[in-house]
């Protein structure tokens, strides 16, 4: 159990832990901390947190676990402000899209606390600790990634308080979690910001495309729907890897166009038929596995 | 009412407008034709349809209204078929994504019939009489295209009976339609192949980047298990707007590149806001209007 929970930006993702982990009694005392007092106060009236401070250093200072829930693009000025305040042994974490930029600017912690990176999959287009819900990580997959220069004990920590929050833990390379979410997260982000981009650029007085938009675009765009922010800070801090995925996804859509150009009703049906192959496959053993 | 009403290929798209129509009272006998007798017994099971037959020419010859609701790339072959089976005063009417293309092919029909082209914005990624629910087309846009040349006779039967499936009826011209839609909806669509054969191709023996994918990607890709026949159809007969669709988001995933290469905070900004805007105004709009 995790005497005092210090979590540093309440909305969905911290939010959602600190539900979890009490429903679970699995956490003694959460503290929240941010910047917005009218989001704290409200995560206190929601039963979130237990209490809540606009100061990060009153917030850490005797906290045995402290989480990390904000944007990363500001990583790096919440854990420079909680350094010197951190207590001896003290464990700290975070839950965000890309792990080699973390581990990177928690570089700046003292000698004496630990930083475990850890990001779990899941979370919804909502923000704010209103959005927060106590099962958002049951049965989904949380990722750790440790390296050799790991504190195992601080790491077992954060594994637990994960399980305890629902969630599946599995442990892999900083850098190969970056590569397999810049694939299968941070792509269809940006495919969904410049689709509707693509789709609302077109609108005049006498065209409005998106007066005739139905449930297939509803669907396809709801992560359009995230934080414009959230989603810079996580684009620039896997920017190597999603420049790769943008060609890749490129390419794609040149293969279907070359295809449709030529009127290649085969090359058409393949490409169309591997995509639903694929997304089908991946659908049935999700749905197997509960996930 | 419709006394009988003709379905040629009874699906989700045929069968749930039997079903409404059925529940309204608004038709007298339906008969379904196909090729697949087991989907066309199912049919009849599920009270789709009154009576079937894998004859196109016995399923027409009289009824008042005939639905053609099979893939586009089937329209040329289908309406060929029934031609010289349809009874005086018959309308043709069919439910097709692309407007042009359906009212290029059936002036092939003879004169004493009417064509009607309309679209119903409604559909699931599933096929099949099985997928089909009375209320697939409630509150949803029902879109005709007539010209100077339609009945307005026959029209005003098609309209009608959308109406009664639940649909919003509107006109338009056909060109504006299959523009329009290609932006909206067949953009979408082969967005969604292409990013879901974008992922898919990167998985080789130690990397498999869908084993990581979450509920964005569920949504972002549901279309991609469309029917590849169907989209194939739709695509081709689509060609030239869809190549001006792809090529506008290529252009904005251009933009989204170069901006992430330069590091450039404010036009990441700016790109991932936009586009958020104006799904979100997009969605309250839909919303408040309940469709």
């Amino acid at each position: 159990m995790i005497q005092t929970l210090a979590i540093i930006g309440v909305g969905l993702i911290g939010g959602s832990l600190a539900l979890a982990l009490k429903e679970r009694g699995a956490v003694g005392k959460v503290i929240g901390a941010g910047r917005n007092e009218d989001n704290l106060k409200l995560a206190e009236s929601l039963g979130i947190v237990d209490s809540w401070t606009t100061s990060l250093i009153d917030a850490v200072k005797d906290a045995d676990v402290v989480l990390i829930a904000v944007p990363m693009g500001a990583y790096e000025s919440v854990l420079k402000t909680i350094a010197p305040a951190l207590k001896d042994g003290a464990v700290v974490t975070d839950a965000g899209s890309t792990k080699q930029h973390a581990i990177e600017v928690a570089t700046c912690l003292p000698e004496h606390v630990s930083f475990i990176a850890a990001h779990p999959l899941a979370g919804t287009e909502k923000s704010g600790a209103d959005a927060a819900f106590p099962t958002l990580y049951q049965d989904h997959l949380c990722i750790v990634t440790p390296d050799e220069t790991t504190d195992k004990k601080a790491l077992a920590v954060v594994e637990k308080m994960w399980q305890d929050a629902g969630a599946n833990v599995v442990s892999m390379p900083a850098a190969e979690h970056d590569k397999l979410l810049g694939a299968v997260s941070h792509l269809p982000h940006l495919a969904a910001f410049a689709l509707v981009n693509a789709v609302n650029k077109q609108k005049t007085d006498d065209f409005d495309p998106m007066a005739y938009a139905a449930g297939g675009f509803k669907d396809f765009t709801r992560i359009a729907s995230s934080s414009p922010e959230m989603w810079r800070d996580i684009a620039l801090a896997n920017r190597d890897t999603l420049e790769q995925q943008i060609d890749i996804l490129l390419d794609e859509l040149q293969n279907i166009r070359v295809a449709l150009q030529a009127s290649d009703k085969e090359s058409l049906t393949a490409l169309f038929s591997s995509a639903k192959d694929a997304r089908d496959d991946w659908l049935a053993k999700r749905t197997k596995e509960n996930i």
